[in-house]
């Protein structure tokens, strides 16, 4: 059964679909085309694996497709894979109403969707996210970018999709370690704002693990209500939708002191969630217990909840790059108890205690 | 006295200054500022003139002013320079909050504000055209782009500044050719909808050309109430706003054709205007005595009136990489009468019309 969860930005509205079978379902995506013609960009791993049925039924449906294929990984999220991008748009003469469709993962995500942004000042563009990290995440919410040698998705654009068709069916393939990657994101959720969701997932994590049906479609939705829920309130991240960065600060810091690629983002995001729940202990906010919660459920998860010692001073020249920062100001998000996150500053020596709290020892 | 023009942009109204020592007011600008931070980008040329004024005002008033400097002319509206300004911001550790200021023409515009809508997904930002095609054109209305070797301004994005400023005596140190270059857009303006002011133009063109204050200052603001009208009403030209392209299909193909800053942009708009001309007589709706006064008001402008020979197969193949074309058609900007422009398409046999009367023998 597929669920559909709309995604009320003023400007440009669109629906999240969820459910089996999406791919093949040509109908969803013709609907949106101001034009019979589109370009989809992939990547090596999730082209063989998607492109050919999806291919298939757009043209049947008397679509022409170009196919853009993109080497897999974090580290090719770049102004180089943007150019090959725009380069075979060109040399095909996609138009302005030519629609691009990304298909594949967050960083296919990211950069097809930023693609869509500057083609000609901007063309359509659809989501079809095929790992669980940018079905719950990623592909929802308009938000697109490049990696920059000196910061992660230091330029990009907010721009909404038309649609977004989130197959299940697409992780039935996915591997393990990156499904844990994906569960990073869901958890995140539960802590931001959603307490009752914490308790389910706490009492559903072998469940959802093991990829069953029911269990993964809720948590799905469920997050995708909560995204929907933030974005349509505060699209371009002026105040409220900065919690959707909650464990963000510290990871994007550990995925550029590691090099791009070397953890998953979700990894990342995860040893990043345990730092913000140890900062937020060390502001008395947190109990010892709650930090137990949160890294307990990110194991049962599968994912690192340990950070990597890059040293204190790294960990904060590479904080003060990121996007959040004010007049030299680095804002965190904390946790004023599991369930109830909220913008705030950390004094040197709160990130200090959670950076010795929770990054392995040399 | 200033002059100051709205531009009703729902989501994004902003005014333009048009005056007299705007540039020695900082507190225009400083009311504009998110933080008491900014980074103006300006060239070779159009730094050593007005940079060190403006940074001491602002410093004056508190302001932090970083500066980049870029290299002159349109060769240079590529990814690279927009990669330096990028370089430069993260280097400098620019915020979201700090705003940029574009300082130069055209070309530092459109990428000044194309870098404003990408670095870290939008950051606020002000245009202080400095030549006449920037005051009158491109510094209003948010058409931001770099350049592709397979296409002009193929890469950009639709993104409001928060603030024009036209500094009338900036244009005191324009060099001849550039001021002509200007003009084409002037009278564009006359071509498309302003049949009143092609009156006043073709009365008072020696006047404009030896930049008689009064005369001057009218036109820059005639042709600022035009654009700021036209744009108001199609921001992200889904309609009459491709009527500001009179000229620029022919245009870009040759500027394309013989190679980026060969030809000024106005100059390729003005002998372009003309082959539009030619191509709307092809069709029937100009007069020869039409044709003509379009080609003597460029020539008392000291324009070019007469396009390069690049062969009618080179000018289709230019054009058919137009953002215009729609479904494999390039929609031509053509004229039902003097002062009267739409949007059309053009048979094979109008454009060869066109070209063999408006292009140099070889």
């Amino acid at each position: 059964m597929t669920h559909i969860v709309p995604v009320d930005i003023a400007h440009a509205p669109y629906n999240i679909h969820i459910g089996r079978g999406l791919l093949a379902q040509a109908e969803l995506i013709v609907a949106q085309l101001a034009q019979p013609r589109v370009a989809i960009v992939s990547n090596e791993t999730v082209a063989p694996l998607y492109l050919p049925q999806l291919k298939q039924v757009l043209e049947a449906k008397g679509v022409t497709v170009q196919a853009i294929i993109l080497p897999d990984g974090e580290q090719y999220k770049t102004w180089e894979s943007l150019n090959q991008i725009m380069d075979a748009l060109l040399t095909e003469r996609a138009e302005r109403k030519t629609s691009l469709i990304a298909l594949g993962g967050g960083v296919i995500g990211d950069m097809t969707g930023f693609a869509a942004a500057i083609y000609q000042r901007g063309v359509p563009f659809i989501q079809i996210p095929t790992t669980l990290l940018a079905q719950v995440d990623s592909s929802v919410g308009g938000k697109t970018a490049i990696n920059h040698p000196l910061g992660k998705n230091m330029i990009g654009a907010f721009y909404q999709p038309k649609l977004v068709l989130a197959d299940l069916d697409t992780l039935s393939t996915l591997p393990d370690r990156e499904f844990s990657a994906g569960m990073a994101e869901v958890i995140k959720y539960a802590f931001i704002d959603d307490p009752e969701f914490l308790l389910w997932l706490e009492a559903n994590i072998q469940g959802v693990m093991a990829r069953q049906d029911d269990l993964l479609a809720y948590a799905i939705e469920r997050c995708c209500l909560n995204k929907a829920r933030i974005v349509a309130a505060d699209e371009k991240e002026t105040g409220q939708r900065a919690l959707l960065n909650l464990g963000h600060t510290f990871g994007h810091a550990i995925e550029a002191g590691l090099g791009y690629g070397a953890w998953l983002h979700g990894e990342a995001v995860a040893a990043g969630m345990v730092l913000a729940a140890h900062a937020s202990q060390a502001l008395g906010q947190l109990a010892a217990a709650d930090v137990a919660r949160v890294t307990n459920l990110l194991l049962a998860a599968g994912l690192p909840v340990v950070a990597p010692d890059l040293g204190a001073a790294r960990y904060k020249a590479l904080m003060a790059q990121d996007k959040k920062v004010d007049a030299g100001k680095i804002k965190f998000i904390l946790l004023r108890q599991l369930g109830e996150a909220y913008i705030g500053e950390l004094p040197e020596s709160a990130i200090d205690a959670a950076l010795a709290a929770g990054c392995a020892a040399k």
